[in-house]
């Protein structure tokens, strides 16, 4: 049988989602304490695959095992007994064998967060990339809108991903303001490596009012990577749902 | 010279604010850093001993030196440069030799956050307490008003500290919900060892329906801790504001 795992975590302390030579994964850990539990090495495929620092409220994931022995309503908790604190599993489910975390998802939601204050404070350090600078959150929302729709976004995407096509559709874009934070959501189905983040360091350079909401089109249109703005630090960024 | 800073920090990693033979603290780690500016030992004085993993947005504290080279309001920047991401000073200002930061201390508050909600979640872990049963917020709210005043809090007092009287003023609470997050802040002439933990912990007990509101008064006048509830856990706890 397939089950499905909703999973949260708090990204700091891994080296991203995926297993990797140089430290320990979300992927691993969870996979570790599967093991405790089966008594065999099980293998997870994930929804996402975060980087370091990147964190989650609603990542998914599955594995298979011939007989699982646990009641599925009990799993996250028995699951969360192998598992530290800052990753929890939220939801067990059975799904088909046929289902694909990350083919079958038709629709993800991220979030970025930056603190925008003259002070900064080292409790928003681990989950908002610090700005000191004012930033102008009507025009960083009204330039967020030039980004919903389907696009080649070849010049909002990081070296070092081999994909298809670069074509992504996004759905919904917001920024809003609550307190010294921005807020920033976007939802759309798939995203490039790192896209969120050159979004957002895009965002940004509209912010300071170096990029004018109009020119996002163009910029889109360029295709060079150059043309938008810096890759946002990875701690602002949290994956908030994936709809299939 | 006597130098005041303003400090903030994520308490997480620290055995508390004083220095403590067990771990490394917000104190002695400020004064390592004073010494690499002067280059000789020098001791700081805090104006609340903030338990390990309580948080502070403004801490206060003094230091004096014979001779400061540095510029005052470059100082923050200057110290920052020799502190980690965890603790970081936000002022810096010059004080009569006769002040005291916690003598001098008219008024503090702190603010509790408490995560509601039957998910856990890791990104809330170092900053909330996470309670899985819903509280009523307005019987929570309506219980706070009960605590404003001047009243012996011996009941609300942890042992392990000595102190002269157990009297203290609770100038103003309040308890609000925004999303998941429960927020609690009090505002008063000063607090006794674990008091805001304990009358959190009160709180809590009214939330969940096994204290009335209206209790509170004869709970205070009995001095009997027992009749209080449980001290809530430190990560929740975050040092707000001091006022001279």
């Amino acid at each position: 049988m397939k089950i499905l795992l909703t999973i949260s975590y708090d990204g700091t302390n891994y080296v991203g989602w995926q297993t990797q030579i140089n430290g320990i994964s979300v992927q691993k850990t969870l996979e570790n304490a599967l093991e405790k539990l089966y008594h065999k090495k099980i293998q997870i495929t994930g929804a996402s695959r975060t980087d370091s620092g990147v964190h989650a409220v609603c990542q998914k994931a599955t594995y298979e095992v011939d007989i699982n022995h646990y009641p599925i309503d009990k799993l996250p908790v028995i699951l969360n007994g192998h598992l530290p604190e800052d990753i929890a599993v939220i939801l067990a489910e059975e799904v088909p064998s046929t289902f694909h975390p990350r083919y079958n998802a038709k629709q993800k939601t991220y979030r970025y967060l930056i603190h925008n204050a003259k002070v900064y404070d080292p409790l928003c350090r681990l989950t908002s990339w610090h700005v000191l600078h004012p930033l102008d959150v009507e025009l960083m929302n009204e330039a967020s809108k030039h980004f919903i729709g389907t696009h080649d976004f070849k010049g909002f995407c990081s070296t070092g991903s081999i994909v298809k096509s670069t074509v992504r559709t996004i759905h919904d874009m917001n920024v809003s303001k609550h307190g010294d934070i921005i807020e920033i959501t976007i939802t759309g189905n798939g995203f490039l490596y790192n896209m969120v983040r050159i979004i957002v360091g895009t965002l940004h350079e509209v912010g300071l009012g170096k990029i004018k909401p109009e020119q996002i089109e163009g910029i889109i249109k360029s295709g060079i990577r150059a043309n938008a703005g810096k890759t946002a630090p990875p701690q602002g960024l949290c994956l908030m749902d994936i709809r299939y």
